[in-house]
């Protein structure tokens, strides 16, 4: 089946969930306005990235059944699309940096972000679940942030639970790289679509926040590794629109005789998961 | 420490191993003069690629102590270099598509191909060993074969057992792939290199075989994933150099709190192994 994704890149407010919620009804509206039946949004787009203390986070924490996420299920409804977007999430002592999966039917599923980046640490708990698998009528969807994509483990993970499309909210820093070349954080996700065949899509942020600068590369690849729409560094808010063959996800096939996933020997990467 | 890398792209000719013994002996020459220290050579390169019967694979098969490995060793004395090269290896059943490492001291170690690639399964036993990795005066070198490195958990092993650089005979067959674009396995040798931070050298071969083209896409990529030398499809023998500061791939760091390896969560990548 076939189903439009869409990124929306947007420039979170930092400290103002009610400003963030505004900006994601706006772009919620647009993308399905193109046909967006799965929409992306940023990591922490509920509140903003850099944190400079504990309370501050703890300040911005919301549950899922809080405003910004329960403003996503409703948007989810009145436009019927599956949105995928991080907020930092409430708990019972600190808060996770957390994705929430909305669609018509309301809340589907939350993930906690299992591998923390820099400073996270002082503000964040980790998760401890693997990245979820939501059945939605476009296909299965898993969702991860971030950090989470650069371990092909838990990529991996994802594409054995059976995702056709793996929708990663993140908020990529900026990284020297040579001249010409895509951002790295892009060639890893077209390597992790490929070895699992399956699409991924990446919605990054955009807006300077108290001085530090994001890529702003978001990207959605096919199940081959190919972007479909960006994948190049920018600066400004945008939307990116891909027509996606989730059906092509279920084929693992990459030779008349070869299948990325059925010729895997995990009895031979046992030391993976001790090491 | 620094090292020069080569990567000898040639063109073997099926069936015929003494000829392709002087082929590597030219380009084993060729790149020691131009200060090569680690040299890796194609998949398969005593005997080329495309059997049509297990007959002609066992015909072509030798031991590690049989003529082309022992001409590699002893190349490997004469220009004082360390060399990784595919053959085809005779065992006491069916042979394996191994790769010898070879350096002034001798044979280092054999690997035998352990994800077998379409028609290979019908000549080919699969090996069931990791990516061995040896310590050389240069750094340690891993050695694993083509298909295998499209398994991020087998490069994950490479890394975890300390490699600093992994060199990959290779024959890469042709595929679509969009204008403009690197060869797909090129694009996941980047990505297998960032993830690990460890230096990666693919040496593809060329030579239209009974009817096939292969990519010639050779590569050498920094512990970042950036290519240093090659990366693109070409039709002719190449050889490609890089300077490479092997010492990078100790470091495993990738912002002042986070290490590539460090960040693992094993006890979570469980059913990778088991799955």
């Amino acid at each position: 089946m076939s189903a439009v994704v869409a990124c929306c890149q947007l420039a979170p407010q930092f400290g103002d969930p009610a400003a963030n919620r505004d900006l994601v009804a706006a772009a919620v509206a647009d993308a399905a306005g193109h046909g967006a039946a799965v929409i992306v949004l940023p990591e922490l787009m509920s509140s903003g990235y850099v944190f400079e203390s504990q309370d501050e986070a703890l300040a911005l924490a919301e549950s899922p059944d809080g405003p910004t996420v329960t403003a996503w299920a409703r948007l989810a409804a009145e436009h019927d699309v599956v949105i995928v977007g991080g907020f930092c999430e409430a708990a019972t002592a600190r808060p996770f940096n957390s994705a929430a999966v909305v669609d018509a039917s309301g809340l589907r599923c939350v993930y906690r972000k299992a591998h923390l980046w820099d400073a996270e640490p002082k503000w964040f708990e980790a998760g401890a679940a693997p990245p979820p698998v939501v059945t939605t009528r476009h296909g299965k969807i898993a969702v991860m942030v971030c950090y989470d994509l650069e371990f092909p483990e838990w990529v991996r993970l994802a594409a054995l639970d059976g995702a056709q499309l793996l929708c990663a909210p993140v908020n990529w820093p900026v990284y020297p790289r040579p001249d010409g070349e895509r951002p790295s954080e892009v060639v890893r996700i077209q390597a992790g679509a490929a070895v699992n065949r399956m699409f991924i899509a990446a919605c990054d942020r955009v807006g300077t926040e108290r001085g530090v600068p994001w890529v702003g590369g978001s990207v959605i690849v096919d199940a081959d590794g190919w972007p479909l729409a960006g994948g190049s560094a920018s600066v400004g808010s945008q939307m990116l629109l891909a027509e996606c063959d989730l059906d092509a996800a279920l084929s693992k096939s990459v030779s008349p005789n070869n299948d990325v996933l059925g010729d895997r020997r995990p009895e031979l990467y046992e030391r993976v998961a001790r090491t």
